[in-house]
Order: structure tokens, then sequence, then C-alpha cells
């Protein structure tokens, strides 16, 4: 076991990581990364088709010719959430071909990839290192990996591909639409998802590339979100993707009471502290509170005639309307989260296709997080020091991944609307059981039994001290919240077994996530 | 002087040049890179404004703080051609304050560029790196500069800039529109030039990047062709650039009798030869010529009620009206040439913004130019080995940059209409006088005294066999045109002063320019 330390926000996490030494987590802004980012080999025309043909004839051929072998890295994008239909074959055909000891690095993986579980069984691959959500998070909190997960945000996601923390050496894009010189768009097509964002540094880091579609089109694919330039091999297959299913039960109107008020709450709390004002914006996650959010802002937008200049998405149909009814200028999209928002992407100029690297890369020259007036946030534990966690719940296990949602941190109003209570467990907490967003980023808690603002936040305090709002201590709201449960909840049980790590946006690690007992 | 040596087409080319070993020409696709692309630092948001706002009050305060000290390499695009208004700045501001010894490295200079002339004979700049257009050409001809020129490619000059030949410490990118985080577009605004492609490496690459506009717009800029996570500083000045002298004296159509006739047999060539087909593509370049060509196929086209799939641009009004009456589905334009081509890029959602590394790069995994079906490009000089110039005259001065001219020789079929004489000097010689293209890549000569087929397209000379067009062999035009004359022309005089190199799209030295006698 790799030696820990405690790292600048009292956590105690390893100096290795999957034999890697670890920088631990320095405090926000403190990391200051040195030396040159990564490049892939310089590559040679001559090696390639010069009609642009790169089609191959199965998923297989492409990944033989990629030379995929033992203890490679294979990534992915997760544009098609719970609906892919591509790296379940991947890895099904990486077993076929005898490969093992794999790192599979995805954006993200879903319930619908638990097949994988029986190929870190079988030892096709190792671990995965990307956010794991549903039956994958269980089984890795559980033990079930040969090696250490590493959840980072989106941003960290390219930092450390970009950094060279991460070499790709096989990326897997699945396409919508392409061309068979490897163009290729999230935007149309039979399978469409809106746009591969996720997708577009394993486009450019990876030693070999690979894009799958459903949908050939002549060259040139407009728009070419994937760059043919970047890409070695085409595959045509039937299907690559049920877009039905990027629309998850998170990304669902809240029909709670409890949960209606808090986004009620936090709309008014925006208005109160003269956020929503001309030419502002906002992000708003896809989750059903936040979603809520939206639609109590939306309104007093329209009382008061104001326009944004730009709102964030993960897209929805809410934000689709705003656009189309001409209460924003832009829609800045990193991932559409149903249908609605595929199809404003096609066909609004307003409806902008970004990529982490424009939205959340910590180690670039400035992002669009940080030019966010008010950003609204889910979490599953804040603590009395407003540091908050998002990946694990409070009986230890490690259920979600990070998402953009440590980069979002950074805006200028940073808001977690929460519950007081899940399943009879409180969510504001003596201390978080994992620590994914530093306290001194969260501006403002809010709950259906009143809103906690920062004290760092002597702007929003004074702004707010009028506006009739059920605004106090957090200090105050966790007492009225242990009292009516009979004190505080009991901490989970884990053992001093580390099974994946959390890493902050500049690549230090910020947490450690313990093994729960099996 | 640098050791000389013979490469693979006979050409003499020092080995080593500023100070950096060459690797001599060795054949086409001969040349295979090793190692990895260049990658800039790795930056941190922590150094950059949180509110995304970079500007500062002037060029000068810009270049000062990013660092710009002696012996440095300062880049900037030339979509303004010769109405830049911006760099003959730069470089008095680097004389104001002290500094010695930069390379200019643009994308091309221009005769709005005179005024380097001095700051070279001053001090403040050592050579020029890059495209010489007129009186710079002529100066450096002469042996006006202090360090070898080395003329390359639109491919490769994003090849040099990739596998790290040319490190840029400063660029600089006049911009028509751009936002406070440097987010920039070419396509709008008072000055708009239509897209900013050819500075697209140099934000990507360079230690430090410089956007300067005279039109500020709030955040988000969109388009964003410049991407502002790759900007330092912002700059805005009352204006940035001509838009107006873009349009040059090559962009106009020929009135000349024999070159409308030789414009009408190229594109009876290309119909004849098959090429014209439903689905095809063309490119051709902006010179007088070239557009009369377009202008034929354009009325063949309509005639055989045949749609191209994509046409590359430097687009002109001739292009976009092709695009607007639905005579192809894309521009895919790397240049705009004519305002109704800015207009069109603003407003025509099949008129493409394309740059260097998607059209040109050879050390990419494959590029546009080879799908094109026919390309149509002019010449000074051709040889009877079909080996083709284009930067140099007949007396040996340096006067044109090659453009996009050696990366469009790896088209399907690749046309050179040119008249028989210029100035009463014959343009089919012997030898060339600077080899800038392999005569394997070039298909078919096309002068007002017939056309000339490479005689290893068999395949072009078995399609146009009967098609009653003057098809002739490269010798029987040479003969002809030089009986009229009175024998072949006399071999400029030239010293043995190497004054600049020629690259190959690979990097590797293909040929020299001397320095002709003062």
């Amino acid at each position: 076991m790799a030696k820990m330390v405690k790292n600048a926000a009292g956590r105690i996490v390893p100096v290795e990581i999957n034999g890697k030494s670890q920088t631990p987590y320095q405090g926000v802004g403190k990391y200051i990364p040195t030396g040159m980012k990564a490049a892939p080999p310089i590559r040679s025309c001559a090696d390639y088709p010069m009609d642009g043909n790169k089609i191959v004839g199965s998923l297989q051929e492409a990944l033989e010719k990629a030379g995929l072998k033992d203890g490679m890295t294979v990534s992915n994008h997760h544009h098609f959430r719970n609906g892919d239909l591509i790296m379940n074959q991947v890895f099904d055909i990486a077993s076929e071909m005898g490969v093992k000891g794999l790192r599979w690095f995805p954006s993200a993986a879903f319930p619908c990839h638990e097949p994988l579980i029986e190929h870190i069984k079988n030892g096709v691959v190792d671990w995965i290192e990307g956010s794991l959500n549903g039956p994958l998070g269980d089984f890795a909190s559980k033990g079930g990996m040969r090696g250490t997960g590493v959840l980072r945000s989106h941003g960290g996601r390219w930092q450390a591909i970009q950094d060279g923390e991460v070499h790709i050496d096989v990326a897997i894009i699945a396409a919508p639409t392409a061309d068979e010189f490897g163009n290729a768009t999230g935007d149309r097509g039979p399978s469409a998802c809106g746009l591969l964002g996720f997708g577009l540094a394993d486009s450019m880091y990876a030693d070999k590339v690979i894009v799958v579609t459903d949908n050939l089109v002549p060259f040139p694919c407009i728009p070419w979100q994937i760059q043919g330039q970047n890409v070695d091999y085409v595959v045509a297959l039937d299907k690559v993707g049920e877009p039905e299913k990027i629309v998850s039960g998170t990304t669902q109107l809240t029909k709670s009471p409890d949960r209606l008020y808090i986004a009620e709450l936090t709309a008014k709390f925006v208005k109160a502290a003269g956020i929503l004002k001309e030419g502002f914006s906002f992000q708003a996650g896809a989750g059903g509170t936040a979603l809520a959010f939206a639609l109590y802002l939306k309104e007093f937008m329209i009382e008061a005639g104001i326009k944004a200049r730009f709102i964030r998405g993960g897209s929805t149909k809410y934000l689709v309307e705003m656009l189309e009814e001409g209460l924003t200028d832009y829609i800045l999209d990193g991932q559409t989260f149903d249908l609605d928002g595929v199809r404003s992407m096609r066909e609004n100029s307003g409806h902008i296709n970004t990529s982490p690297f424009t939205s959340y890369n910590w180690h670039g020259k400035g992002n669009f997080a940080s030019m966010l007036d008010v950003v609204v946030l889910g979490a599953t534990e804040v603590d009395i020091n407003f540091n908050a966690n998002v990946v694990t719940h409070s009986d230890g296990r490690m259920l979600h991944g990070i998402g953009g949602w440590q980069n979002c941190l950074f805006s200028k109003c940073t808001i977690l609307p929460i519950p007081a209570f899940r399943d009879r467990i409180p969510v504001i907490v003596d201390e978080v059981t994992t620590l994914v967003g530093p306290g001194e980023l969260i501006d403002v808690i809010v709950t259906e039994r009143g809103i906690a603002i920062n004290p760092k936040r002597t702007d929003l305090i004074e702004a707010t001290k009028d506006c009739g709002l059920p605004i106090r201590t957090i200090e105050e709201l966790k007492a009225e919240i242990d009292d009516l449960i009979g004190g505080p909840p009991t901490k989970p049980k884990l053992t001093d077994e580390v099974i994946s790590v959390v890493k902050w946006v500049d690549g230090t690690v910020i947490d450690s996530i313990f093994r729960i007992e099996r």
C-alpha cells in the first residue's frame, strides 16, 4: 500500500497511485504546473490513404490495426450516457483477442456498462479510470478493481490528458454521423446525441483514434466536431447508441414539493442578490431541482424583461425554450441531456458546441466556468465549512462521477440547493465523507429549511440582508436538522484500503475513497 | 557558409540553415518523421483573470507583458494580405523597446510591409521566415537579410510549427471581432477578412498570444475561430486592417484573350478527362486564369446538370455564386480573397472555415488536398520533366510565396494552365530556376499552344486521346515556343550565396534560392 500523507485540506491521500507518484492537494489555485503539454506522435500522410478513405471492415479489424495489446489504455466519450452500444463490444473483442490488463479511461461509465465487471474479473480490464455511476461504482467500492480508481472532473480529465498524466493508446469515438475520412459530428444522424466534446481530447492526444459510426455521409461531414486529421480508422456499424437513453432519471424536472420550494428559494436568492441583470449568465445542472430553478429564474427574467448573454448547458428542453424564446443570446453546451438539446444544437446557430478545453480545463489560459455569474449544482453532503461531496453517499459508497461540478465551483456565485434530508439522513454534516469541493468556493446552500451564505461572501450577505428570505447560518441549519432526526448521523464503516482517489481540477489529490466493508 | 549537398531531386541545398541542421529532400512521400509533436507550456488559470478580461491598454503593453526580447520569434497571419495595419506597428514598438535580432515568422508578407526593410537594416529584425511577396522578396534576393529565408507552403508552415522546427515566442492575431477573453473571428466586424485559419497554429503553439481587435463584443465572440483559452492578452485598437486590400491584382478575372483561351482549354480538358461528374470536387487558385477556368467549368456543370460536393477556396465572388446557385454543397475555404467571400462565410452554412491543419498539413493523418478531383494552379516556370517553380522568376529574383501550391499538388489531377511566354520569356524551360513542385505530382500543362500530359498519367492520356483538344508532348511545346523566340532563354546570373531555401511539405529542403547580382 502506498504511503499516505495529509494534504492541505487535512485529508489523507496516497503519494502514489497505480505506480505513478502524485501531488497532494495544496489549496485552491496554489499548485502551479511546470513543463510542456503532452504531444502525440508526428504522423505522415504517406502512411494514410491518399483518397481519404479510412474505412476498415469491423471494429475488431480496427482494434487489431490500432495495435491493441496488454496493458494499454482505451478511452471513449460518454455522450450516449446510458445508451452506449460500443464499449461493451470493444471489451468483448479485446477478450476474444486475448488482451489482458487494460485500463479503461471513459469520460464516464453508466449502468449499461455493468458487463465490464465480468471483464475486470476475467483480467481483460484491470481498472476503470473515470466517473463510475451505479453498479460499477458499487463494485469498485467493494474493492473489485485491480487498480485504484481516479475520479476527475470533466476539466480534470482534459487536464490529465493534456498534461500527460494519462496517455491514451486507443481512443474510440462513437459518432452519430461521420465521413470515411473520420470527420464526425454528434448533432445529426439516426443516433444523434448532440455533441462529441468529451471525446475531443481523446481524438487530439491518443496514439490511435477509431471513429465508429452508423451514419456514413460523403466527405465532408459538416460540422466536423471531431476532425478526420486526428483519426486513424473508421468503422461503420448498424447502431452506435440509443439516444433516447441519454435522458436519465437525473434529467427530469422534480415533482417533489420540497425540492420545488428549494428551487424557488434559489431563484429568489439569485434575484435578491442582484445577480439577475441584463446580459447575465448562469449554469444549472441537469438534476431535477436545478431544472426547476431554471424555470423559476425564467419567470423572473420575463417579469423583469431581462435577457441573458449566455446559459451554460448540459442542455435540456427548458434551456432550449429559453434560447428559442429570445431569453438568451447563446447556449454554450457541453453535453445534451435530452433530444430537444440535440435538435437545437443542429438547428440553432446560437446553440454552441463546447468542450472541456473551452469550458473547464484549469491548465489553460482561463476557461468559461469562472465567468459565470451564477451556477447551481447538487451535492450528496455539505459540511459546516461549506465543503461538499458529490461522489460518495453517507454510507461511503462511490456512486457518482464528478462531471463538471468541481470546475463550476469557480463561478462568481456557486449555489448548492439541497434537501435537508435524503432517506432521513441529514445532508449537512460535520465533515463530508469525501471532500470534492473546497468550502471556500461554495457560496450559498439552499435547503427547504433556509438559506446559508458562506461567511466569506460578505457581499452576498450584505446584498440580501433585507430581502425577506429565510437566511440563517449553516450551524443553525445543521442544529435544527440534527434535532429533528435525534442527533447527527453515524459515520460509515470504512476500511483503510483506498479504492479510488478524487483529483482536484489541477491534478492534485484532494481526497481518498476507502473500501467499504464487503 | 554551410556545407551543401545534392538532394534526391539533384538540387544543391545547405545541410544547415540559421544554425539548425536540415534534412535534404528525399523524394515524394519518402521522408517519414519520428518523434512527438511540439507542445506549448502547461498554463494555470490561477495566472489568468478569473473574470476572463484579458484586455491590456496598448500593443506595447501587451508586447512587454509577453516578455518580448532579443532573438525571439514573432508571428502573425496574413488574412488581411496587403491591408495589414498591425505588423509594422509591432516592429516599430519593438524598435522603441530596443529589442534586436528578432525573427519575423508571418504566414506571408506583402508590399505593405516594405517598412520592415528599415527594421532589418537597423537590427530590430534579423530575417523574415515566410512568404515574401514584392519588395521584401526583392530585398532578400539581393542578400539584404541577416539570416536565411525559408519558404514554406501553408501546410509546411503548420508542419514546421507542429513538429517543433519553428518555435513561436509571441504570436500576434489581428482579429476583426473578438471578446475580452480572446475568442476571435474574422467573419464579422468593420474589418472582416473572412477567417483566421493561418493564425490557428500560432494561437495553439506559441508561448504568448496577443489578439488585436477593432471590434470588441461581449463574451462570447461567436464563432470562435481562435479560442480565448489559447490567448494571453487582448488589445483594442481603432483599426486592425483594410479588408478592401485583401483583393489584390492576382484575384481579378483575366481579360487577356490568350489567358481566357487557356482557361477554356483547361475546363474542356477536365470535362474530356471525365473528371466533371456528380459529386466531384475542385480547387482553383485566385489568379486571373484560374478564376476564368472556374467560370468555364461552371458553364459545363450547368449544361451537364452536375453539382460538386465541395469546392476548395481561396473563395471569391465566383465561387460564392456557385454555392448560392446550388452548384456545390460546400466551399471549404482557407482564405477569403474578396469581400463576397467574407460575407458568404458569415452568412452561408455551407461556406466552411478551414485551416492548414485540415487542408494541407503533411504530417497529419491525411489532409483534404489529396482528396480533390482536380486542382488548377499557376507557375512561373515548368520544365520538360514537369517540375515547376512558383517562387522565383526566370531572372532568379524571389518574388512570390508558395501559398498552398505545393500542398495542392497531391490532388488526383493537378493542372497548370500557363502562358507560353511572359514578357517574351518562355515559361517552359529545360530546368526550372527553383524547384518547388516535383514533376511526378504535376499531371497536365495547358498553354495557348497546346496541352501536355505527364507521360506517367497514361490514364489521362487514354481518356483524352480522341477528345479533339490540342494535346502534344511537352517537348513539342517547348521546341515550338523556343523557335518563336529564337532559342531557349539565357540562364539568370546568380551568385553561390544561399539567400533562402524552399522546403518541401515534409520539412525537407527541396531547393536553394541564390543571391542575385546586386
